[in-house]
Protein backbone atom coordinates (compact mmCIF):
# COMPACT_ATOMS: atom_id res chain seq x y z
CA UNK A 1 0.00 0.00 0.00
CA UNK A 2 1.80 3.20 -1.31
CA UNK A 3 -0.80 5.64 1.14
CA UNK A 4 1.28 7.36 4.18
CA UNK A 5 0.03 9.73 6.46
CA UNK A 6 2.66 12.89 6.06
CA UNK A 7 3.09 14.85 8.63
CA UNK A 8 2.53 19.07 8.39
CA UNK A 9 3.03 19.56 12.37
CA UNK A 10 3.82 18.17 15.38
CA UNK A 11 3.60 19.22 18.81
CA UNK A 12 5.01 17.76 21.95
CA UNK A 13 2.44 17.70 24.89
CA UNK A 14 4.39 15.70 27.35
CA UNK A 15 7.96 14.20 27.95
CA UNK A 16 7.65 11.79 31.07
CA UNK A 17 9.44 8.75 32.56
CA UNK A 18 7.87 6.09 30.91
CA UNK A 19 6.02 7.43 27.80
CA UNK A 20 5.85 10.79 25.69
CA UNK A 21 2.83 12.44 24.01
CA UNK A 22 2.66 14.27 20.76
CA UNK A 23 0.27 15.10 18.74
CA UNK A 24 0.49 15.02 14.87
CA UNK A 25 -1.30 17.16 12.44
CA UNK A 26 -1.61 14.46 9.29
CA UNK A 27 -2.11 15.32 5.96
CA UNK A 28 -5.00 12.53 4.27
CA UNK A 29 -5.32 12.38 0.47
CA UNK A 30 -8.00 15.11 -0.93
CA UNK A 31 -5.70 17.95 0.75
CA UNK A 32 -7.79 16.76 4.05
CA UNK A 33 -6.24 17.21 7.65
CA UNK A 34 -6.64 14.82 10.72
CA UNK A 35 -5.08 14.69 14.38
CA UNK A 36 -3.40 11.96 15.68
CA UNK A 37 -2.54 11.38 19.25
CA UNK A 38 0.74 9.17 19.85
CA UNK A 39 2.45 8.00 22.85
CA UNK A 40 5.72 7.17 22.55
CA UNK A 41 7.11 4.41 24.42
CA UNK A 42 10.51 3.28 24.26
CA UNK A 43 9.42 -0.72 24.09
CA UNK A 44 9.38 -3.46 26.19
CA UNK A 45 10.30 -7.44 26.42
CA UNK A 46 7.99 -10.00 27.62
CA UNK A 47 9.86 -13.32 28.49
CA UNK A 48 7.97 -16.85 29.28
CA UNK A 49 10.08 -18.70 31.59
CA UNK A 50 9.70 -22.42 31.39
CA UNK A 51 11.43 -24.30 34.44
CA UNK A 52 12.70 -27.61 33.89
CA UNK A 53 9.62 -29.79 34.98
CA UNK A 54 7.55 -27.57 32.62
CA UNK A 55 6.10 -25.08 34.51
CA UNK A 56 5.61 -21.52 33.32
CA UNK A 57 6.34 -18.48 36.13
CA UNK A 58 4.13 -15.72 36.24
CA UNK A 59 4.12 -12.74 38.21
CA UNK A 60 0.96 -10.63 40.12
CA UNK A 61 1.65 -6.86 40.74
CA UNK A 62 -0.75 -4.28 41.22
CA UNK A 63 -1.03 -1.91 38.26
CA UNK A 64 -2.26 1.24 38.98
CA UNK A 65 -3.80 2.31 35.44
CA UNK A 66 -6.19 -0.63 36.12
CA UNK A 67 -6.72 -0.15 39.64
CA UNK A 68 -6.25 -3.97 40.13
CA UNK A 69 -3.70 -6.80 40.52
CA UNK A 70 -2.76 -8.63 37.02
CA UNK A 71 -1.23 -11.90 36.48
CA UNK A 72 1.51 -11.18 33.27
CA UNK A 73 4.49 -13.02 32.35
CA UNK A 74 7.74 -11.05 33.50
CA UNK A 75 8.21 -7.90 31.39
CA UNK A 76 9.22 -4.53 31.55
CA UNK A 77 11.17 -1.41 29.37
CA UNK A 78 14.07 -1.48 27.52
CA UNK A 79 16.15 1.25 28.94
CA UNK A 80 18.45 3.26 26.73
CA UNK A 81 21.58 1.09 25.29
CA UNK A 82 19.83 -1.81 26.09
CA UNK A 83 19.24 -4.41 23.27
CA UNK A 84 15.94 -6.25 23.63
CA UNK A 85 17.37 -9.93 24.72
CA UNK A 86 19.84 -7.38 27.80
CA UNK A 87 16.48 -6.28 28.96
CA UNK A 88 14.77 -9.90 29.36
CA UNK A 89 17.83 -11.33 30.86
CA UNK A 90 17.46 -8.49 33.53
CA UNK A 91 14.00 -8.23 34.13
CA UNK A 92 13.62 -12.00 34.31
CA UNK A 93 16.22 -12.01 37.48
CA UNK A 94 14.76 -8.80 39.35
CA UNK A 95 11.43 -10.03 39.18
CA UNK A 96 11.55 -13.75 39.89
CA UNK A 97 15.27 -14.61 40.39
CA UNK A 98 15.68 -16.69 38.04
CA UNK A 99 19.03 -16.08 35.51
CA UNK A 100 18.12 -18.11 32.06
CA UNK A 101 20.91 -19.55 30.31
CA UNK A 102 18.92 -19.96 27.14
CA UNK A 103 16.83 -16.70 26.23
CA UNK A 104 15.45 -17.46 22.73
CA UNK A 105 13.29 -14.39 20.85
CA UNK A 106 10.36 -15.80 19.49
CA UNK A 107 8.39 -12.91 17.87
CA UNK A 108 7.51 -9.12 18.18
CA UNK A 109 4.32 -6.81 18.05
CA UNK A 110 3.02 -3.56 18.88
CA UNK A 111 0.45 -3.20 22.14
CA UNK A 112 -1.81 -0.61 20.49
CA UNK A 113 -0.71 0.69 17.31
CA UNK A 114 -3.74 2.50 17.06
CA UNK A 115 -2.13 5.52 19.52
CA UNK A 116 1.26 4.05 20.94
CA UNK A 117 4.35 2.90 19.17
CA UNK A 118 5.32 0.58 21.87
CA UNK A 119 6.59 -2.62 20.54
CA UNK A 120 7.12 -5.58 22.64
CA UNK A 121 9.57 -8.21 22.00
CA UNK A 122 8.73 -11.71 23.45
CA UNK A 123 11.32 -14.06 24.76
CA UNK A 124 10.91 -18.03 25.60
CA UNK A 125 13.47 -18.55 28.59
CA UNK A 126 14.61 -22.12 29.39
CA UNK A 127 17.54 -23.59 31.64
CA UNK A 128 17.04 -21.62 34.37
CA UNK A 129 19.24 -21.32 37.25
CA UNK A 130 17.70 -19.55 40.80
CA UNK A 131 20.07 -16.89 42.35
CA UNK A 132 19.37 -14.34 44.95
CA UNK A 133 16.89 -12.63 43.52
CA UNK A 134 17.57 -7.89 44.10
CA UNK A 135 13.99 -6.74 44.51
CA UNK A 136 12.99 -3.58 42.68
CA UNK A 137 11.72 -1.11 45.47
CA UNK A 138 9.26 0.79 43.00
CA UNK A 139 7.64 -2.70 42.55
CA UNK A 140 5.65 -5.39 44.79
CA UNK A 141 5.75 -8.58 42.91
CA UNK A 142 4.58 -12.14 43.71
CA UNK A 143 5.30 -15.18 41.86
CA UNK A 144 3.07 -17.98 40.93
CA UNK A 145 4.08 -21.34 38.81
CA UNK A 146 1.39 -23.14 36.51
CA UNK A 147 1.01 -25.64 34.23
CA UNK A 148 0.80 -24.74 30.68
CA UNK A 149 -2.31 -26.21 30.17
CA UNK A 150 -3.95 -24.82 32.83
CA UNK A 151 -2.51 -21.71 31.86
CA UNK A 152 -4.08 -22.32 28.62
CA UNK A 153 -7.61 -23.25 29.86
CA UNK A 154 -7.10 -19.55 31.85
CA UNK A 155 -7.03 -17.63 28.82
CA UNK A 156 -9.83 -19.61 27.41
CA UNK A 157 -12.04 -18.66 30.53
CA UNK A 158 -11.12 -15.11 30.08
CA UNK A 159 -9.44 -15.03 33.13
CA UNK A 160 -5.73 -13.99 31.94
CA UNK A 161 -6.10 -10.10 30.90
CA UNK A 162 -2.98 -9.13 29.51
CA UNK A 163 -2.68 -9.21 25.90
CA UNK A 164 1.67 -10.11 25.93
CA UNK A 165 0.75 -12.70 28.44
CA UNK A 166 -2.07 -14.27 26.20
CA UNK A 167 0.08 -14.05 23.45
CA UNK A 168 3.15 -15.65 25.34
CA UNK A 169 0.72 -18.60 26.74
CA UNK A 170 -0.88 -19.88 23.54
CA UNK A 171 2.71 -19.62 21.78
CA UNK A 172 4.65 -21.33 24.51
CA UNK A 173 1.72 -24.12 24.31
CA UNK A 174 3.31 -25.04 21.00
CA UNK A 175 7.31 -25.49 21.96
CA UNK A 176 6.45 -27.21 25.34
CA UNK A 177 4.01 -29.93 24.08
CA UNK B 1 -2.92 -10.01 46.71
CA UNK B 2 -4.00 -7.17 49.35
CA UNK B 3 -1.64 -4.36 47.64
CA UNK B 4 -3.00 -1.44 46.51
CA UNK B 5 -1.38 1.81 45.28
CA UNK B 6 -3.16 4.43 47.13
CA UNK B 7 -3.34 7.65 44.73
CA UNK B 8 -2.22 10.59 46.66
CA UNK B 9 -2.14 13.26 43.88
CA UNK B 10 -3.51 13.54 40.23
CA UNK B 11 -2.86 15.35 37.55
CA UNK B 12 -4.40 15.63 34.18
CA UNK B 13 -1.81 16.23 31.98
CA UNK B 14 -3.97 16.37 28.47
CA UNK B 15 -7.67 15.34 27.20
CA UNK B 16 -7.74 13.99 24.05
CA UNK B 17 -10.16 12.67 21.28
CA UNK B 18 -8.97 9.20 21.67
CA UNK B 19 -6.94 9.51 24.91
CA UNK B 20 -5.87 11.51 28.51
CA UNK B 21 -3.00 11.75 30.05
CA UNK B 22 -2.91 12.29 33.99
CA UNK B 23 -0.19 11.60 36.26
CA UNK B 24 -0.87 10.27 39.78
CA UNK B 25 1.50 9.75 42.56
CA UNK B 26 1.26 7.00 44.62
CA UNK B 27 1.98 5.53 48.00
CA UNK B 28 4.13 2.45 48.55
CA UNK B 29 4.70 0.68 51.64
CA UNK B 30 7.32 2.30 53.99
CA UNK B 31 5.25 5.68 52.60
CA UNK B 32 7.34 6.10 50.16
CA UNK B 33 5.81 7.38 47.30
CA UNK B 34 6.38 6.91 42.91
CA UNK B 35 4.38 8.68 40.01
CA UNK B 36 2.73 6.74 37.18
CA UNK B 37 2.26 7.91 34.01
CA UNK B 38 -1.67 6.82 32.82
CA UNK B 39 -3.18 6.87 29.67
CA UNK B 40 -6.54 7.18 29.68
CA UNK B 41 -8.74 4.99 26.81
CA UNK B 42 -12.03 4.42 26.18
CA UNK B 43 -11.47 0.84 25.62
CA UNK B 44 -11.50 -0.80 22.12
CA UNK B 45 -12.53 -4.23 20.34
CA UNK B 46 -11.53 -6.10 17.61
CA UNK B 47 -13.28 -8.90 15.44
CA UNK B 48 -12.19 -12.04 13.71
CA UNK B 49 -14.77 -12.18 10.82
CA UNK B 50 -15.01 -15.71 9.07
CA UNK B 51 -16.55 -16.07 6.16
CA UNK B 52 -18.86 -19.61 5.03
CA UNK B 53 -15.97 -20.66 3.52
CA UNK B 54 -13.91 -20.31 7.02
CA UNK B 55 -11.69 -17.25 5.23
CA UNK B 56 -10.50 -14.80 7.80
CA UNK B 57 -11.58 -11.14 6.98
CA UNK B 58 -8.12 -8.68 7.90
CA UNK B 59 -7.50 -4.89 7.27
CA UNK B 60 -4.44 -3.41 6.10
CA UNK B 61 -4.30 0.70 6.82
CA UNK B 62 -1.79 2.88 7.61
CA UNK B 63 -0.65 3.41 11.67
CA UNK B 64 0.59 6.85 11.89
CA UNK B 65 2.36 5.60 15.20
CA UNK B 66 4.57 3.08 14.33
CA UNK B 67 4.78 4.88 10.79
CA UNK B 68 3.61 1.75 8.69
CA UNK B 69 0.96 -0.11 7.72
CA UNK B 70 -0.07 -3.22 9.22
CA UNK B 71 -2.64 -5.91 9.13
CA UNK B 72 -5.17 -6.27 11.42
CA UNK B 73 -8.70 -7.76 12.56
CA UNK B 74 -11.22 -4.67 11.82
CA UNK B 75 -11.48 -2.99 15.51
CA UNK B 76 -12.13 0.13 16.43
CA UNK B 77 -12.53 2.35 19.81
CA UNK B 78 -16.13 2.24 21.79
CA UNK B 79 -17.67 5.29 21.62
CA UNK B 80 -19.98 7.03 24.29
CA UNK B 81 -23.12 5.07 25.54
CA UNK B 82 -22.21 1.82 23.13
CA UNK B 83 -21.90 -1.69 24.57
CA UNK B 84 -18.94 -3.08 23.26
CA UNK B 85 -21.04 -5.77 20.79
CA UNK B 86 -22.80 -2.85 19.13
CA UNK B 87 -19.43 -1.61 18.45
CA UNK B 88 -18.56 -4.68 16.99
CA UNK B 89 -21.44 -4.76 14.59
CA UNK B 90 -20.36 -1.04 13.51
CA UNK B 91 -16.68 -1.07 12.95
CA UNK B 92 -17.20 -4.54 11.49
CA UNK B 93 -19.20 -3.00 9.03
CA UNK B 94 -17.42 0.39 8.25
CA UNK B 95 -13.99 -1.43 7.77
CA UNK B 96 -15.44 -4.19 5.63
CA UNK B 97 -19.09 -3.67 4.69
CA UNK B 98 -19.88 -7.12 6.31
CA UNK B 99 -23.09 -7.32 8.63
CA UNK B 100 -22.54 -10.31 11.23
CA UNK B 101 -25.48 -12.11 12.22
CA UNK B 102 -23.90 -13.81 14.86
CA UNK B 103 -21.15 -11.64 16.92
CA UNK B 104 -19.76 -13.61 19.79
CA UNK B 105 -18.09 -12.57 22.78
CA UNK B 106 -14.46 -14.28 23.58
CA UNK B 107 -12.32 -12.69 25.74
CA UNK B 108 -11.20 -9.43 26.82
CA UNK B 109 -7.97 -8.10 28.11
CA UNK B 110 -5.63 -4.86 28.45
CA UNK B 111 -3.35 -3.86 25.79
CA UNK B 112 -0.95 -2.29 28.11
CA UNK B 113 -1.79 -2.51 31.52
CA UNK B 114 1.70 -0.89 32.47
CA UNK B 115 0.62 2.43 31.19
CA UNK B 116 -2.95 2.51 29.99
CA UNK B 117 -6.28 1.23 30.96
CA UNK B 118 -6.93 0.65 27.26
CA UNK B 119 -9.31 -2.39 27.08
CA UNK B 120 -10.09 -4.86 23.86
CA UNK B 121 -13.09 -6.76 23.73
CA UNK B 122 -12.46 -9.43 21.30
CA UNK B 123 -15.71 -10.73 19.59
CA UNK B 124 -15.59 -13.49 16.79
CA UNK B 125 -17.84 -13.04 13.53
CA UNK B 126 -19.78 -15.28 11.86
CA UNK B 127 -23.13 -15.57 9.28
CA UNK B 128 -21.77 -12.69 7.45
CA UNK B 129 -23.55 -10.72 4.71
CA UNK B 130 -22.11 -8.02 2.56
CA UNK B 131 -23.86 -4.77 2.46
CA UNK B 132 -22.84 -1.39 0.95
CA UNK B 133 -19.91 -0.43 2.96
CA UNK B 134 -20.28 3.15 4.27
CA UNK B 135 -16.14 4.35 4.67
CA UNK B 136 -15.37 6.66 7.15
CA UNK B 137 -13.24 9.55 5.25
CA UNK B 138 -10.73 9.46 8.49
CA UNK B 139 -9.37 5.98 7.41
CA UNK B 140 -8.02 4.44 4.42
CA UNK B 141 -8.35 0.92 4.69
CA UNK B 142 -7.96 -2.61 2.44
CA UNK B 143 -9.78 -5.48 3.04
CA UNK B 144 -7.37 -9.05 2.85
CA UNK B 145 -9.02 -12.74 2.96
CA UNK B 146 -6.66 -15.43 4.62
CA UNK B 147 -6.93 -18.95 5.38
CA UNK B 148 -6.59 -19.06 9.45
CA UNK B 149 -3.75 -22.29 8.94
CA UNK B 150 -1.73 -18.98 6.46
CA UNK B 151 -2.51 -16.88 9.14
CA UNK B 152 -0.70 -18.91 11.87
CA UNK B 153 1.92 -19.54 9.56
CA UNK B 154 2.17 -15.87 9.56
CA UNK B 155 2.27 -15.21 13.61
CA UNK B 156 4.41 -18.23 13.46
CA UNK B 157 7.20 -16.05 11.17
CA UNK B 158 6.90 -13.08 12.75
CA UNK B 159 4.40 -11.29 9.91
CA UNK B 160 1.50 -10.34 11.88
CA UNK B 161 2.84 -7.15 14.55
CA UNK B 162 -0.42 -6.17 16.28
CA UNK B 163 -1.26 -7.33 19.97
CA UNK B 164 -5.27 -7.96 19.49
CA UNK B 165 -4.57 -9.60 15.46
CA UNK B 166 -2.19 -12.36 17.16
CA UNK B 167 -4.62 -13.00 20.03
CA UNK B 168 -7.41 -13.22 17.28
CA UNK B 169 -5.52 -15.34 15.11
CA UNK B 170 -4.29 -18.07 17.46
CA UNK B 171 -7.81 -18.43 19.21
CA UNK B 172 -10.20 -18.57 16.21
CA UNK B 173 -7.42 -21.01 14.96
CA UNK B 174 -9.55 -23.71 17.43
CA UNK B 175 -12.62 -22.48 16.32
CA UNK B 176 -12.62 -22.84 12.81
CA UNK B 177 -10.43 -26.28 12.88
Amino acid sequence: MGFEEKTMKSERIYEGKIVNLRIDTVELPGKKYSKREIVEHPGAVGIVPITEDGKIILVRQFRKAVEKPLLEIPAGKIEINEEPKETALRELFEETGFYSNKMEYIIEFYTSPGFSNEKVYLFLATELEKREAEPNDDELIEIEMYDIKDLVEMVNRGEINDSKTIIGILLAEKYIK
